[in-house]
């Protein structure tokens, strides 16, 4: 099993044009910042927390319970002009885990339900360890950063990320984006020949190559710390998929 | 013309597993805030920033010289852990400028180069006018948010964004996701017509249906506004693609 | 039993002013950051935290372990520029504990010693109730506010805080201003009467009527939300003193 | 002349008690915040920013016209769940700026008048040099950090700043605490005479040694790193006043 949870920004569409457009830098660090404080916030709980689309932010939550998460909405809703809903459960794969936080969103209204006010939603139970891999590009300042111009540059990073997100969703696994060459994946337990298949179905699609580390434990915490700790191995002369 | 800057955190990698990895969530706070001050440092000039790689931050700079660059800069190194460099120039399209920007600060050494702090390196001369095009999904909340799951509504945004990204990159522009559903262009003057086109690319290849509003003015923040309120004019009743 | 705990920021006078002085509102700003950091971070533990003297911090702490002050700790030092030393103690009094973590984090080093770098120390075991004061002033806003200059009632509010900090702390509690005309005290068990001799010594010193609401309870969070109560009852027609 | 702006929350009071108590240490984490962040935007146009009371914040802003108060004031209420009315006039002294931004704050309605959202009321003209002096005790850390309790510390601090905020208030001068031990005064054009009678003074109430450093420029940002600069002069063998 593997927890989720699933912060939506209550009615945030309507609210950035009312009465009028809100300026776009203002928008950006409001976002920007929420989402930092959710870092802080489950973070001080050993949970990991993915900004997704910003007003969908996307945490795994092993061990954190249902008053915890209440404390954090709380704490959110308290200090910013729009609220935020949010649902939490367990799955059998984190693509699993994922899908139940939608859906038990959605029964309680629409993103944009001027109705649908701070819910917190829960339905979870046991808990077992979560896998975690962090990947990122084989000398990625050397090959790209350094040598061609920076939007060049978040272009194949992003062509890379989508393949690599959707080749590891068919292995229900979810994968995020967290900056410079960085991708984060929550997957149900697989194994090293699994890994190596998706690296190379990426190199095949897009010619970038990708390595990873790989780390499983009781929090997402704890196993990305793992997963970070074998990306350095992979660095410094290990192979392009280490497990921890 | 039109003017870009490019932040780069000096030295981020090395710094992020010195002495040994630091924790995601807190890598990801820190990421996060800082694009939040660069959005309101910015922003009160008028400017606009995006986050592109959190480690490589691209701004459209109008009518900011120098000493204020200087400022923001200062700012920042005072109350981070990490250094940035910045380069600002003018550049015929916002590609030429973000290609320019790109090799003035690869100039100055290495994105890992623990020799190369805190630079400021700026190419810079008149103004002109700025146009921004500000995209989104017609019926994102009703179609996807509300239907699918999280991640699957990621993933689809991701899709369009990346096709939408490449059509637009063809055409000299450069274009950010800025959360949600929504995308940011600035472009040099492109028409109606180009618009449509690139519209019309990317729901070919995704089947994701855009719309846009487009303005143009002096000042990036204001040719951002225009193109929020023909967006408004667009879900309203307005057609795909509105001039302000 | 009462637990205190004191954050220090490492060597941060000579910082400020190396290797020149820094810009006053960029020290403003980090100072506020951070304590605002706190405030979320042991927030998130039901504890409460006072900005004191903003290099400084105070917080009780009632129930938090060794592990979760390192997990702030930690989270502080991986995005400041600066890092906090932290001790945290059990007291007889919160005056007691404030002496017992002042004496912890003393003795492993000048707060101006560049050796001292991230401590923690820790003499921990029990824990029991504690009971928190929430302060304010009689019609602040229909007296003052409106009607006397905004420095003039800066003055007024110092002068009142002064005289009820010294007024408390003979009484074995510690007490801190939160902003606008308010004052919290963590105190050890008193009473009533106690309450409304500490009152009088104010309005005798000052001229200044203060009233209070108290609560008592296993985490300071909840006494605080106690005595916010009672605080209410206070202003809609109760006593000067309210307990819960 | 000296422009000085008064930033006033609307209706705070009742906000923090609305539908029920708010939890503390939310509250002082959105005050913290909301300060940091006037001091970034402020501190970008150079001028300087006072914590003062959280809901009423004193900024110094020379040379800062209305539109850009405007624009720092859209940012913040863009962001917030509260709004904020402000207020910037010039005036001879420092003194007669803060009583005349209070008055027009006052004019337009109570800080607790549910109607009074978000007003910017301006009345500038001109501008001159401005004079800063920042203030510390004579061996802080050695007399006092290390060697007596945080909190005794603290109090010892407050009421040496007391007695200095209103010795240089018979001046005309406004001064404000700014964290540790240190205190910011913008003042008239006084002598260094002026201020070793001042120190004299305080000395005389509360045993505690002052040394001050005093600059003078067109904007508050130059006098108060001119200040800072003097301040090092007299920690490294100068007089316990010096001037730029």
């Amino acid at each position: 099993m593997v927890r989720a949870t699933l912060i939506q920004i209550d009615n945030y569409g309507p609210w950035t044009v009312t009465p009028e457009p809100r300026r776009e830098t203002d928008l950006q660090a409001l976002q920007a910042r929420l989402y930092a404080d959710l870092c802080a916030s489950f973070g001080a709980h050993d949970a990991v927390v993915f900004f997704s689309r910003f007003d969908n932010v996307v945490a795994f939550t092993e061990g954190v319970g249902t008053d915890a998460h209440r404390s954090v909405q709380r704490s959110i809703n308290n200090r910013y002009p729009v609220t935020v809903s949010m649902a939490v459960a367990d799955g059998a794969s984190p693509r699993d885990a994922v899908g139940r936080v939608s859906s038990l969103i959605q029964d309680e209204g629409s993103a944009q339900d001027a109705d649908r006010v701070a819910r917190l939603v829960s339905d979870i139970d046991g808990g077992s360890d979560v896998q975690v891999g962090h990947f990122d590009i084989e000398e990625a300042t050397e090959r790209y950063v350094d040598e061609i111009d920076a939007y060049g540059c978040q272009l194949l990073v992003g062509r890379a990320g989508l393949a690599l997100m959707e080749s590891m969703w068919e292995r229900d696994a979810v994968s995020f984006f967290v900056g410079g060459d960085n991708y984060i994946t929550v997957a149900p337990s697989l194994d090293k020949d699994d890994y190596a298949e998706v690296i190379g179905e990426v190199e095949e699609e897009t010619d970038v190559e990708l390595k990873v580390g790989v780390g499983e434990s009781r929090t997402p915490a704890d196993a990305g710390m793992q997963a970070k700790h074998c990306l350095e191995r992979s660095r410094n002369g290990g192979g392009r998929v280490e497990f921890y």
